[in-house]
C-alpha cells in the first residue's frame, strides 16, 4: 500500500511471502508435538549450514524469551551480565532476564554511543570484587548489533569484545534482534559474526524481518543447550506444533532469504539518509542497519504526523524512523516528498 | 492422507484451513507490534461475546504458558495451587508453575478416577494448617476438563467445585487445554462452564484444535488481568506481530469454528469406541470427549503397531487414542480394521 | 522448673550453657565481619575433625534455610528433589525449597512409615520419563533422619539409599534438624553416617538440641560449596557478626557436646516410652531418638492437658511428646505419673 | 584493648553488654518457637512504644535478609524499586532484592553525593514509560540513612521524597542499616523520622550497633506484614528459638539503648574527624554520623597501616573510617596521633 508511509517499527511489518508458504507447506500430515518432527531437525540441518558449525537451535515466541532464556542458561543465579547501559535486557524487558536468571543482575556499562568497547569491559573488571559475596560475579557479557540506536559493531570489536570477556571466563551473548541486517552490513559471513568472533550463544532475531511468529536461540555451547531443552519447556516456549516454528526458521535462513530481506530494509534506509542529509537534516549519525535519528523540532515533528508518516518520537528533538524488508523506494520516496514539504 | 492412521495426539494434527486462511489475512499492510493492532481488539471482542461477559484474553505460545502465567498471576508465591494428584501442572510442566509463581506450590488431591471432587476439596481444607506460615496456603483452585484421561467434568460439578473454593477465599481456574472438547460433549454454552459455574480464569487452548501457534489464558478477574498485562510480557508471550496470534483466536472462536472442529474430534472418538467396544475391547471408560484408553497385552500392542496404527502405550497393558478435528470415519473404520485383524 | 513438663517441642527448650558461654567468650576484641574470622575457621576446622573429613561449613539461621539454601545448590531448576511425600521440605517449610530453587519440584514418595527405602527410590525411577523435558528430572534424593515421626535410618539403609542415589546421577540429601541424636542412637561415628554413607551435603541441626541462633550447612561437595558461598549471602544467611553464629558451631561439636546433648535426650525418651509401656499406653514404634507418639483419645488428651503435661496433638486420637537436652529424670517421672492418674 | 585500634566497619565491634544479658536471661524455661513467645509480644511493644505507633516488627539475621524481604513484600515482580545509583540494595547485595522479588529490578538513579533528592525521583518519574509493560513499573522508593557514605537526610528531605514517592503511588523504604545514628545525629525522635514523614517500612538495623544476631523489618503498612508473615518464613528468616532475637531486639530498644550506644559512635567520630581536620588532612564531608572519608595518597595509607590503624582503603587516594559504640576516646586520641606521626 503505498498509502502506508509505515517508520515506526520493523515489528510493524507483515511476514514475508516465503515464510507464510513455508508454513502453508507444513500443514501436511500428522508430526509429533513439541519438536520431534522432521521441520525441527531440518531447521537444525540448515542453521549448521547457514553458521558453518554444528549448533543447537531453540524456536521461542519473541526476542525477549530469546535473550531472557539464554541468559539464564549462561549464568549463575548469583551472577551479573555485563552490557550496555542502555540495553534492552536491563531496559525493556520487564524484569525478564533477572526473573528467568534467579535474581541475576544486568550490570550496564557505559559506552560509546551505545555500543560497548573492550575498555568499557576492562574498566567494569578492575570495579568488579571478584570472588566477593556480596557482588553479583560477572559471568556472561551480551550485547546487541545492530544496537536500539542502529549501530552495527565491526567484526574485530566483536571479536575483541568476546576475547576480552573469555579472558575472564564470562561466556559471550550476542542480542542478536536484527543480526541480518548486521550481517548484510557487515559483508560478513553469519560464522564470522558469531562463533568465529568467539560468541557463544546468540539471538536470531526473526520477527522483525519477515518471520510469522518465532526467534530463535542459536547456541554453540553444548552445556548451555542441555540447559535449553529445560529452561524453554518451562517457559512454556516449546510450542505444541513446533514443526510450524521451525518451518519458519528454515525458510528464513535457506536460500539466504534472511540476508536478502535484511538487505532490502538497510537499501531502504539508506536511500532514506541520504535523502533526509540532501535535504539538509541533522541525523545522528548515517544509519550502517536499517535505522536513522534524526533532529527535530516539535513543529516539525507535527507537520511530519499530519502529513502522513508514522514513526517515533524518541526524544523532545528527536525522532525515528525504521525501515523494513517492506519499505519500497516508492515508499521512502514519498516520505521524503513529505519531508521537504513539512520542512518549507 | 488415508494411510496415516494418527492416534497419538491431538497435538499431532495440523491447522484448520479456517485459522491458516486468517493467519494469510492478517498479512496485509503495516500494524503496531505486542498487541496494539486491530486484530487484537476484535479478538477480545469476539472472546467477550461469545463468553457472553467482558474479559481480558491474553494469547501466549503454549498451553503450558496460559497455565502457569495465570496461575502466577492468581495465587501469591507463599500459596498453594490445590489440583488433582495428577495433573498436569503438577506433573509434567518440568516445575514451570513453581518457578512463575515463585515458589508457589502445586498441591496433588487424591479424587475419583482423575476428576475433582467437592469432598476432595473438603478434605484438603480441613488438612491444611491456615495462618500457619510454614505451611504453603490454598489460594487457587485448579482443575483440567476434559482430564488428561478424558473425563468431562459435568457443570454442576463444576460450580461445586468453584463454590467450594470461593468458600475458603480460593480462587477458581480451569485448565481448559480441551475446553471445546468439553463445550462440545457437554452441549452447554460456554459461559455455563465458565464464568458462570463459579471460573475466576481459564485456558484456552486452541493448538490441540486446529490453532497454529497460540492458546490464549482468558480472565474474568480485573485483578489477575492487570497482573497479566505485565507477567506475560516478561515471560516472552507477547508476541511482536501479535496480531497474527490474536486472528487464530478470533477465528478459532468467530462463527462456532472451535466447536465445530472439537465436534469431530469427539464424533470420531464416539465411533472409535463404539467400534472397539463391538470388537470387544476393553475400555477404561466410554470416552466423552476425544480420547480413550484400552487394555491391551503387549503382543496386541506389537501388532497394532506393525498394522500402522499410532498410538501411545500409558501403561504395561493400555494404550491411549486421540482423535482430533482431521480424523475421519474412514481413518476411524480403517483403524478399527485393523484392530479386529490384531486381535486374531 | 520441675513445674515445667514441656514435650512440645525440643525447639521449646533453651540454650546449653556451654554454647552460651562461647557466645560470652566470642565477645573480645573486633572480628572483621560475614565469616572472616578465627572463630569461623576454627569451627571449619572442628567441624573436618569431627566428621573425619575436609569439609565447608554455612552457618544459616534456620533448619528450613540449611535444606532450602543446601538443596537450591544441588538441583537444577528443572530438576526435582525426590523425598518422602511427608518430608519437611515438601510440606512445612512454605515453598521454601522451590523458591531457592527457582521452582525445582520436591517429588513425595511413599515409604514405609515416614522412612524411604531403595526399593521406593527404584520405583521413583522407573516411573521418571528421563530426558522427556516435560518432566522435572530427578536430581537430588533428600531424607531425613530421624523423621518427623522419630524414625532412625540404619547405617545400612543410608547407605543404601545414597548408592541407589547416585547410580542414576543424583546427589544425596540429609536433612540432620536432629542428626545428633541419630548418630546418638545408632552409635556410629558422623563420619559412617554421612559421608562413610555416601551422604554428599547434609543439614547439621543445632537449635533444637542447644544452640542459639544457628544450624549449618556441611558440604563435602566442592562444587556445591561454591555455589553456596553466594546463596547463603544473597539469601542473608550471612550473618554480619558471624563470629557469634561460629562459636556456637564450634562449641556444639568440640569435644562432644552434640552427642551428649542428644544423648541425653535420647535416654529421656527412653525411660518416658519405657514408662508409658508400662502403664499400658500404646505407642507408634518403641522411639529410637527423643520423640514418641502415643494413642490417646480426647478425653484422655484433656486430662493430660489438665494435670499440665505440654504435648502436641498429631491427630484425632494421636499425641506426640519430645524431649529435649533439659528433660530430667524428675520431668519424665512426674509426666509418667500424670499420665498414670489420668488413664484412671 | 587499647591496642585495637579498629576502624574498618562498625560491623568488626562485639555485642554491647545489656544485649548480651537479655540474651542470657531469655535463657529461663521453656517458650514456643518461631516468635511464639513472651519475648517477641514484648519486643513488638517496645518497637511500638519507642515508634509512637502500632507496627509489626520482623527479626531477620541481617540486614540483606531485612532490605530484600521488605522489597519483596512491598513491590510486584514486574515492578521496580527507585533507589540512589550506589545502593548497596542495588549493589551489595549479590541479587538478594531481585531474586526475593521475583525478578523486580533495581533502578538507580543519580543524586547529590548518595543523597537522593525530590528532584531525581521527579526525573526518574518523566523517564518513565508508565503503563508500558516493556518497563519495570515504579512502585517502592527505596533510600538509606546514613548513607554508606555516611550522609544523613534532614527530615524535611525524608518527609518530601516519601511524598514525592506517595503521589504517584510508590511505597516509601528506608534502609536502616544504622538508623540509630540518624536518630542520634538528627536529635529528632524515631517517629519524626519514619511513620510521621511518610516511611511505610523500613530497617530497622540493630547488629552494627551492639546486636549479636539480628536486624528487623518494621512495617506500619499491615498488607505488608501479612506479606512478610509468610516471606520471612520460606525465606528461613523465622528463627527456631525466637525468644533469643527478639530479646535483643527488645533490648536494643527499650530505655534508649540504642540512641545510647549510637551516640558513643557518633560522638568517637566528631572526636576524630575534629583531630583529623585540625592535623591538616582533607575529608570527604564534616561526618554527621559515625563514619569519615579522608584523602590520604598511598604513602600516607601505608604509613597509617604500619602504624596498626585498622581502616579501609575506599579508593585509591581515600580512606574510611568507621567508629563504633565501643571506640573510646583513648582510642580515637591513640589513632590521632598514629596521623599525625604518619603525616610528617
Amino acid at each position: 500500500m503505498i498509502d502506508e508511509f509505515e517508520f515506526r517499527s520493523d515489528n510493524a511489518a507483515g511476514v514475508a511471502p516465503e515464510i507464510m508458504d513455508a508454513v502453508a507447506a507444513a500443514n501436511t500430515g500428522s508430526a509429533l508435538a513439541y519438536g520431534a518432527d522432521d521441520w525441527s531437525e531440518r531447521m537444525t540441518e540448515t542453521v549448521s549450514t547457514v553458521f558453518e558449525r554444528r549448533c543447537d537451535v531453540f524456536p521461542v515466541v519473541s526476542g525477549t524469551a530469546a535473550n531472557a532464556l539464554a541468559l539464564s542458561a549462561m549464568c549463575p543465579p548469583w551472577g551479573s551480565v555485563l552490557c550496555h547501559e542502555t540495553a534492552h535486557i536491563a531496559n525493556s524487558e520487564c524484569g525478564s532476564t533477572s526473573m528467568f536468571g534467579g535474581g541475576a543482575v544486568m550490570r550496564g556499562l557505559a559506552g560509546v554511543g551505545s555500543l560497548l568497547t573492550p575498555a568499557s569491559l576492562e574498566h567494569a573488571f578492575e570495579t568488579t570484587r571478584w570472588g566477593d559475596n556480596h557482588h553479583s560475579q560477572p559471568r556472561v557479557l551480551s550485547f546487541t548489533s545492530p544496537t536500539d540506536r542502529g549501530e552495527v559493531y565491526p567484526v574485530e570489536t566483536v571479536t575483541a569484545l568476546a576475547a576480552t570477556a573469555h579472558g575472564r571466563g564470562l561466556r559471550a551473548h550476542l542480542d542478536g534482534a536484527r543480526i541480518a541486517n548486521a550481517v548484510a552490513a557487515l559483508g560478513c559471513t553469519p560464522a564470522e559474526l558469531t562463533w568465529k568472533a568467539g560468541i557463544d550463544v546468540f539471538s536470531l532475531g526473526a520477527t522483525k524481518n519477515g518471520a510469522l511468529s518465532t526467534d530463535a536461540i542459536v547456541s554453540f555451547d553444548p552445556e548451555v543447550s542441555a540447559e535449553l531443552v529445560y529452561r524453554t519447556k518451562r517457559a512454556g516456549h516449546v510450542a505444541s506444533k513446533m514443526r510450524f516454528q521451525s518451518a519458519q526458521i528454515d525458510a528464513y535462513l535457506a536460500d539466504g532469504l534472511w540476508l536478502r530481506l535484511a538487505g532490502r530494509a538497510n537499501a531502504a534506509m539508506a536511500r532514506l539518509a541520504e535523502g533526509l542529509k540532501g535535504l539538509g537534516a541533522e541525523l545522528d549519525v548515517m544509519p550502517a542497519a536499517n535505522m536513522v535519528f534524526v533532529r527535530s523540532d516539535e513543529g516539525l515533528s507535527d507537520r511530519l504526523e499530519t502529513s502522513g508518516l508514522r514513526f517515533y518520537r524518541t526524544g523532545r528533538d528527536e525522532i525515528r524512523f525504521v525501515t523494513s524488508f517492506q519499505t519500497t523506494d516508492a515508499v521512502v520516496d514519498g516520505a521524503l516528498e513529505r519531508f521537504a514539504a513539512a520542512l518549507r
